[in-house]
């Protein structure tokens, strides 16, 4: 931590203030520049909160963080090594990481039938994608708006894992329903608006599935691992960080702003597994693959793509939604820059 | 709503489109144009999502929406007239509303000790505030930050209310602490990070105290109108709405972006009365008078400001705190504004 | 300027940058924290580039500045001294500054015909205003969208200014156009799009009228200082900030979101006087009153208002524009405000 | 172009604005909604301004727009076909187009020597760059930031261009320069600050040369193709579009946000060639690899990609600048994913 004094500070000011770090545990080192004096500050800082050292004096101009905040998240907390999440399913573990092949998850917004939901899965699996996604609880902006079926979504979603051989990914909105949920899905997902909703993750971080933990619309790289920090800290070791798209100035021709710049960033930054959504990432069906290709060369570990049987009647998002057909093509396409990249499986590709 | 087709779309597929919305109870009305044709949809379209719509047919462009989606928040639901809200305190009603004298609310971001928060409620009752807000509960960006003292802040703040006679205002984090907050707070708080928390929203629209309702930091304000109606439909009208600044691309000089243009935006769209809250609208203390002043002048309904005894020894948020002696300065300068504006409490002038 | 190492830099590569930096006439001072190393650089850094910096080494993290990158237009520049800055006109020098009254200029967006002008001119002057604005150049986001009636325009100006006494404040949007500008100009304005046009800024800080420096739409405060600084450092000392709403991700109930918090904290960055633009600021002329007496109260300088006698019949930015019977009532709203602050002219309260 | 018109809306009012419209050469066809009744414009609307007819009456809640503002840029000014934009260099027409091989742009970011841009020229060749880009004249936020060497610099150029064979791309930031430049360059740049400078734009469109014309930093996409319609509209037809970050929220880790969207959306709304610049467009050097194959992968025509042959020492931007040895590994890299793509130059690939 770096405190940057305002010109003209006095010495006994600056005297008193290294004795208050002092008495914190701390070793100041103080430089005298031109016209402003900066104060170093030697030892364990990384939980100091930069906002309340600025209180300490009416003297202080600006205090710089020179640690990362995130501990467990970070890279170096794994010495530089990337995690590899496993991730139960039907058919064995699937797994997540820098060096394993990319993952494919697919399906509805929202679980609407059976045979829906049971369709969707065969289709998305048998063109290569390894988990469903597909919401029993929705959040809607509207409290008018379709929110999901509910527990008898989580019903169906057991249906389709057990036909299909698929893992499901699922949302939870409500922590008293965490224990219903985790009964069916394999990976718990928080939702972009939950991100920091603290006290769910708190309790998402207490129980044992992984969690896909999406970024807010408007989350900072730093938050979002501050985030993560809250349920690695709270004990669950696994968890999948999902881009989805960020709000900005321009929202004319695509919903949100896929921000890809996050793979090679959140790669030196920490030790997750990072999965890209193109769809709600851009909003609209035409967009996906495009976005989907530029994610793998760019270096996801897994991708996120909605799929739905009949966009056209779909009770959420049909907007942004594939149909099984227009997935199969893509899926021949992300082969083709999968493979590439040497990211691709080896019998998916031979699909 | 409106729905816009691409160029060129054949005259079957318009014909298909007028028959599916006519089959849903919709008057269609077509206008060819030069180039495009445009289709009004009449009925009842408020509930009609536009993203749903436009899956309807691949020839759709667009599809634009011209009733608000918000109704009982709507200034239109209360035909033209605002509402004012009655909050209980120890000495009485406090109304909240646009034909009432500003209300003041203030205190420290966190309940620290019975000390702190007694002492901090005298003097910001002395100074003209109605109502004392102080955090038991407290969302932090890390882990590892304070997180506020929960319930046993509760007691503090009850016997705060007693001693000064003000209202409290508190923070809900997690729908399961609601009862117990319930039963020392005059006003429960949806902070921003919980805006879209729709499982949260439902619950707190299920109880019977009043809701502040913090804007999410990057929440539009049709979004905001939205969770506001999430706790109307649930059955709790009373909403106060406050503005704590939104996210923008300058954050070197203030933390957030305060939008003072809600206001008179606001004001033409719902009856709900209007907060402002410079302290973290702005993150600094020395920009909270400005902001206050200028909030009134503006039209506000209320204020809330963070006022600490000590900031150079807060738990949380220091940097954005007044004290009491530059909150007694600032309602001084307030009340010239106010008295300006005609809406300056006719007591609370005379202090 | 503040370095920081990344874990694990060697000391020979330390000891190499200390003596690179030594070589620029710089003091490195080294401090060695529990897991970093920190160089604080003592000399004249304020015109070292960071970016630059950064690339000394691969072993640096990051790099920090403590000094603002703008001088002259600094606070400090003129020891903490605010200026003010005299603009002729024809009934004698007006003074904007933060010790001066309000200075309120008033007119349309584009000069649209002798008549108009004229009657507009007279209208805002006996209302209180004290410059004309009207726009000879227009910037369209469309080529095909009306452009200003150029030269012709700046006659109807010196018409007007003749017979209304008012100065003239115009945009300059080709720097070939400044001399016959300055003609008839008292103060040239550099519009919000062109704000980083550094050829423009350096011409017009080489003559000698006034300049009104608009924000760039998505422009930080420090470079807006820094666009500033251009005109300051070719020669014109004269620069009047100009705030009209900043770009954000809500753009459905206003056009821009007027950024008020910059009262306060251009106050203690620079000694330059500062105008509020509520029009451009908000888009929507219902929204102007509001802000404008907001601005006031929070401390602007002057004001910027568009006023049309015929908004609906207006070639450019009607949605924004006051009729001069609005702008009356405003003005006189304005000064209860004005007044309450002891910020109105004498004189003009009167009226 | 459709107007809303708001609740109540007296019948006469309806009236006369339909009457307006007639008389404005459009045919009004108006449908009376359950609560609302919109007016349906047919004609020639696509010069109309939204904001200026919302003024026509007070009774107007809205006026939307059907049909884009951009003419030359639009897809359909080609009958939805795409446009190839053929560049001259010395060794012949270089093809820039949806259906021709990626080119690539490469070099410094500013020119510093003869000996340091023939080198980089020579070097960028060598790797497959069919471009050297370099600054002559340079946008600096701060007045004393170096510059660029301006007109000795167009020399340096004009050398390297004969030694590499290379064509030449250099930034135009003043009008006055265009002639000069012109001799020396093959194509000219508009930078992100100018994006909106119509008086530049509209010069440039005027001389013959192609353009490459980058984002504004908070441009919407349909500003840009205005931007771009500036030119067509004045007379040159050779307009690459150019990506190179957006400002977003959050520059904690990238200086911008790379919206590699644009490369589907443009693909459907105009016939021009797109280029994404992951240099600028992130800041770091170490993030434009991963960009530069997403953007291949996500369909682009071009990249540009600052290469500095000592980026330590680099006058400005050296941060994230390749050196010519990144340059051409990362060449092979981008090899893969374009041969895998189909977009990659076969001889190139040989290299």
């Amino acid at each position: 931590m770096i405190i940057v004094m305002k010109v003209g500070t006095p010495q006994e000011e600056i005297d008193r203030l290294n004795q208050e770090m002092s008495s914190r545990g701390l070793t100041p080192e103080t430089i005298f520049g031109r016209y402003k004096v900066v104060i170093g500050l030697v030892g364990d800082t990384a939980e100091l909160d930069p906002l309340q050292l600025q209180e300490i004096s009416p003297w202080i101009e600006q205090v710089l963080r020179v640690e990362e905040p995130f501990k467990r998240a970070s890279r170096q907390f794994r010495h530089g090594e990337p995690s590899d999440i496993s991730v139960t399913t039907p058919e064995g573990p699937v797994l997540f990481g820098e060096h394993q092949p990319v993952v494919t998850i697919a399906g509805p917004c929202s679980v609407e039938s059976e045979e829906m939901i049971v369709e969707t899965a065969l289709r998305v699996k048998a063109a290569g994608a390894k988990f469903l996604r597909g919401g029993a609880y929705k959040p809607r902006t509207s409290p008018y708006a379709f929110q999901g079926h509910g527990e008898s979504a989580l019903g169906l979603l057991a249906s389709a894992r057990e036909q299909s051989g698929l893992g499901i990914i699922t949302e939870v909105m409500d922590a008293d329903d965490i224990e219903k949920i985790a009964e069916v899905a394999d990976v718990l997902q928080v939702g972009a608006r939950n991100m920091q909703n603290f006290a769910l993750l708190k309790k998402i971080g207490a129980q044992d599935k992984p969690v896909l933990l999406k970024r807010g619309i408007s989350a900072t790289i730093e938050e979002w691992l501050m985030a993560a920090e809250y349920i690695l800290a709270a004990g669950n070791p696994n968890v999948i960080l999902c881009e989805r798209g960020i709000r900005t100035f321009d929202r004319r021709y695509t919903r949100n702003t896929l921000d890809l710049s996050v793979l090679p960033v959140l790669r030196t930054l920490t030790h997750l597994p990072i999965t890209i959504d193109p769809s709600h990432g851009t909003g609209w069906a035409p967009l996906v693959p495009a976005m989907a290709k530029a994610a793998i060369a760019g270096g996801t570990d897994a991708l996120m793509i909605e799929v739905h049987p009949n966009p056209q009647k779909a009770l959420s998002d049909g907007a942004q939604s594939l149909t099984p057909k227009e997935f199969e093509t893509l899926m021949g396409e992300l082969a083709v820059i999968g493979n590439a990249v040497g990211r691709w499986e080896k019998e998916a590709a031979l699909v």
